[in-house]
């Protein structure tokens, strides 16, 4: 058994999370420590938790298997429980941070913005991209066909949601890029599901990132990105965790009952679990790996009330993208733009 | 009154219909005969009649007001009853008409396709196109990923559904022109919602034209066309009526209403209908409409089955452009191939 | 001709409207004035048209088709624009004359009220009841569960939506009578999708009665209705129209059309509409009838944007019930308590 | 910790599997053999694989947790895939287990069924009963409306789809013994989305029981059963495991940890395992939902591919349904009378 943990290929990114934050805790914990070349902090204002991780070196890079750039994470546990008040509190937060994001990524007032929706309407934990792009306000036909007589105060925005290499047979990433060529925005938005490797953080957590969209992130396994170096703008992504792998739920479970072990007893944690106790955590996804995927149960799996989160979380980021993306639209009260 | 009429400005396109049968028709009606320059003629088989109209010169052309090219017309008044043989019949049937027309206009057998499924999602008679993107068997990523290992009988297809520009603000034929330039087709099919002038032909009837999609066209009413001018390849367009303006059905109902006296009277029609029976079915068009219009009743309408209609004869569309674009899908049972 | 419409079958409910204003004015119009036994009132509030009309003899019912009882009818021609503040306005308006209307009809503060929503999931135009269902608080359970705890304010609540027959295969009143039967409403408040004789009505009229739903009426064609005889209960009704008659179409525009004559010239009406400048209006119907009929044209038919008006107006009931029975939610604001 | 263990409720039906089959392997691998009073026997036809467990006494019952009464399962590990050929296989196969199971519970060819759709529309892993109804054939119209031109080969079926406590404020069963009471049936055929214990069961499984459906059965949690005891004729009930809680996908995981261990080490159950190795199912599952429940980790999940798989099994077993219900339906070809 020992010799062959020491065969496992341990690549961060097998860990199938998108998100930059769980990466960074993996990473410290399997390191004992602080990463260097990434610097985080988190804050916590009225029940919604904000973390900036920012990857400075390609050496903090390869340690957690993010590109280097900054990570704005907002984790809000309540966000399940249907509550329209916090929903809007969430918007309004969003936004202010989504405005502040996009000036620190150079992407200023007046930049033309096109807003990518990724993923498969018929897919319920994969249709983020597309329901955000049927509720966001588009402006970019105002500009074209009678400029002169746009309020001040709004921007021009168009969104297109690209579909999915299954039922296009074109990558999503060629699509944006023929429209890119012809429309010419100054910056591209794209909004994708993620994976997280913790069931906590599905439908409760939004990311927003300055690296844009990398092969293999995402629910749909993206063959190639949505990048500056391929679309010549800069690309902000907004990713929320729909899914998980059922080995990460195991592995995630066994590291709590680790914790729980620890606090509720005296060296109970390697009585109860054994070696499972002294393995680190890669170590043991890998062994559960192992297990699971041989008998095609390493399923990716989704939370029951999907459909109403999915919703809840797309009118969400489309009155945060709203507000922040028009001064003439008060982040105060963004909710009233969408339905 | 009389003089108004003179004023009225009698453009054939102003009788809001996509078809080019239709629209022959009535400028026979109007010119008493055949129109120079539009050859046309008409067979009837087992349930389907099938009108091919060949827009030959610039003066039918504009007689008619339809572009030069070739339209081909499948009509089944018996679609609306939602029985499957006959659909699979339809299917069949169109499957045989598109590749032919196909080779007609051009488009040899190894064509690369690009569909084009043109309208939206959330308006049901306006999802034809989009419906038809989702059902249609796309190929294109198994030629780019592994060439080698596709089976013979099947050419490269991709298909995108490109959203109306209230959700997207860019035109849909910019969008395409972008797509096409990097995934380099060798023909474009587009599938539009049309109007039509006759109710009856809503929801049984197949346009296949080899002209495009020009301005103004279809419900969406775009303001640039998919045109082999504009693309730089040939389009073929496929479309079925889904609408028709209130204005048409009650010019409609008044042709039929003289028809009608014609048959069990004499000179009844201009008894009961007084000028309106002298009247040109232009004229009488422009007189409804005046009246309509200024009040806000010259809507849009659709029968209200249309939800079964759509889906219905988008799966005779997904079914049949299956079977006549790859040789190894049967003709004689191209059902199975969509859902 | 003359002779033809001797025999014709000029009866009422012949005219295919299920609102008791329109089925009113045509009378009043065949009548040459007002309907003994048919009080009715008409006053306009801020865009909103509120008529009340009341069918007190059973000659008056004769009269106009429609049962004996009371009408409120709202009408906003300019609901069918989405603007969002005029649909709040509406959900108020509506909740008032609603809570009234209640108590007028017997149903007091505490009664426990069944709403049933009568229509077809499937097709949009008859989705409006399963809609308001969907979206209206149920409060049932609470009483049932946990008497002791539900707040001041708040009554007995239940909903169901009972499909169609071609679904179920039990008439929707069968259905309801068991329900009714096993959980003892007070009352019984059915909403359902309507067919006007104007297609300006569509989608603009929201109509409240206190005769139950009976035969034949709604786009659904029940066999059977839901009244205080056969449920033992009162059976406030709601309706709003959705559809209407291809032939309603015609004749309402051919009385527009005699209408704009008669305005903008001396004996033109006669001149232009020959014969049918004098029929009544029954018999002009008649005549679009005979001619539409049988060659299948006289189909029903909805405005296209019919997804997002089924939409709104399911949103305005369900807001407006949900204010109107219970105190505790706030007229000023209803929209908040649904999505 | 020990303690602790002993304190543990271990009930069965803690273990949240709508499954008699999982319950009983649960019941045998704790009891280390058969259990008295449980009979099975099971078959494997060509990739399905068929169970039949007979819970035959009182103690038999409490000793897995199910009602006494037949349980038949089909496990399709392949359904997931999505191949319509083994779609239509399992259709047939399902419908002739289920044409013998209905005359074994003594329900006779002529008797008149009502199929009764458990399940709330808009959370997909629930939506498995409304689409079912949706989609089966119904005939008690034309037996009511016109009896004498009933073809042979049909019996009386209708459907109904009653809602969930939280949209409709009303028991479901309470919904269904009404209509019951108007309808008269003879039997009611229950189809509900029920819980597994392993994430493999999930989509790939029918189960039909004649034994009703039992309070805190299924996703919905309902408060009643439908029961023949309830509803006064027999009750036959179909489910598909659509969900799993998170815990059990741990728990299961372990248990397969601990087989892949034994499988290729000596003795390293324990030292990889620690006392978990030795721990009872039972005990294993109340120590992982210990950790995870205070956390707010157990909560219940679903494949993310769970709305096309939705779709597929409520296809399958509407087709099965058409074929066992009526003579006329042939089994070989079932799929053709569904969409």
């Amino acid at each position: 058994m020992v010799m062959r943990m020491d065969q496992l290929d341990l690549r961060q990114f097998d860990v199938h999370t998108d998100l930059a934050l769980e990466a960074k805790e993996m990473a410290e914990t399997a390191n004992g420590g602080p990463i260097p070349g990434v610097h985080s902090d988190i804050v916590d204002e009225d029940g919604i938790k904000i973390s900036r991780v920012h990857v400075q070196t390609e050496q903090g890079s390869r340690a957690i298997g993010k590109m280097p750039g900054r990570y704005v994470t907002l984790e809000v546990p309540d966000l399940r429980k249907g509550d329209t008040t916090l929903q809007d509190k969430v918007a309004t937060k969003f936004a202010q941070e989504f405005e502040t994001f996009l000036e620190e990524a150079g992407v200023n007032k007046n930049a033309k913005i096109l807003i990518v929706g990724l993923g498969n309407w018929n897919v319920t934990p994969d249709a983020l991209g597309p329901l955000v792009v049927e509720n966001v306000m588009v402006t970019r036909q105002f500009f074209e066909l009678m400029p002169d007589q746009v309020a001040p105060g709004y921007r021009e925005v168009s969104a297109v949601a690209p579909g999915v290499l299954g039922i296009t047979g074109i990558e999503s990433s060629e699509i944006v890029l023929g429209i890119v060529e012809k429309t010419r925005p100054d910056a591209v938005i794209a909004i994708d599901a993620l994976a997280s490797k913790a069931l906590e953080r599905v439908n409760t957590t939004i990311q927003i990132a300055d690296t844009g969209i990398h092969p293999g992130s995402g629910i749909g396994n993206k063959r190639k990105g949505l990048t500056r170096d391929i679309l010549g703008v800069p690309v902000v992504a907004i990713g929320v965790p729909t899914v998980v792998f059922a080995s990460n739920i195991v592995n995630d479970s066994l590291r709590m009952l680790e914790d729980h072990l620890a606090k509720h007893t005296t060296n109970a944690g390697s009585q109860v679990m054994g070696l499972m106790h002294k393995m680190e955590e890669n170590e043991r996804l890998q062994l559960v790996r192992e297990v699971l995927q041989p008998l095609g149960h390493d399923l990716i799996v989704t939370p029951k009330e999907i459909d109403q989160f999915i919703e809840d979380i797309a009118n969400i980021i489309a009155s945060g993208l709203n507000a922040s993306l028009h001064d003439a639209v008060d982040t105060s009260n963004v909710a009233a733009y969408t339905h």
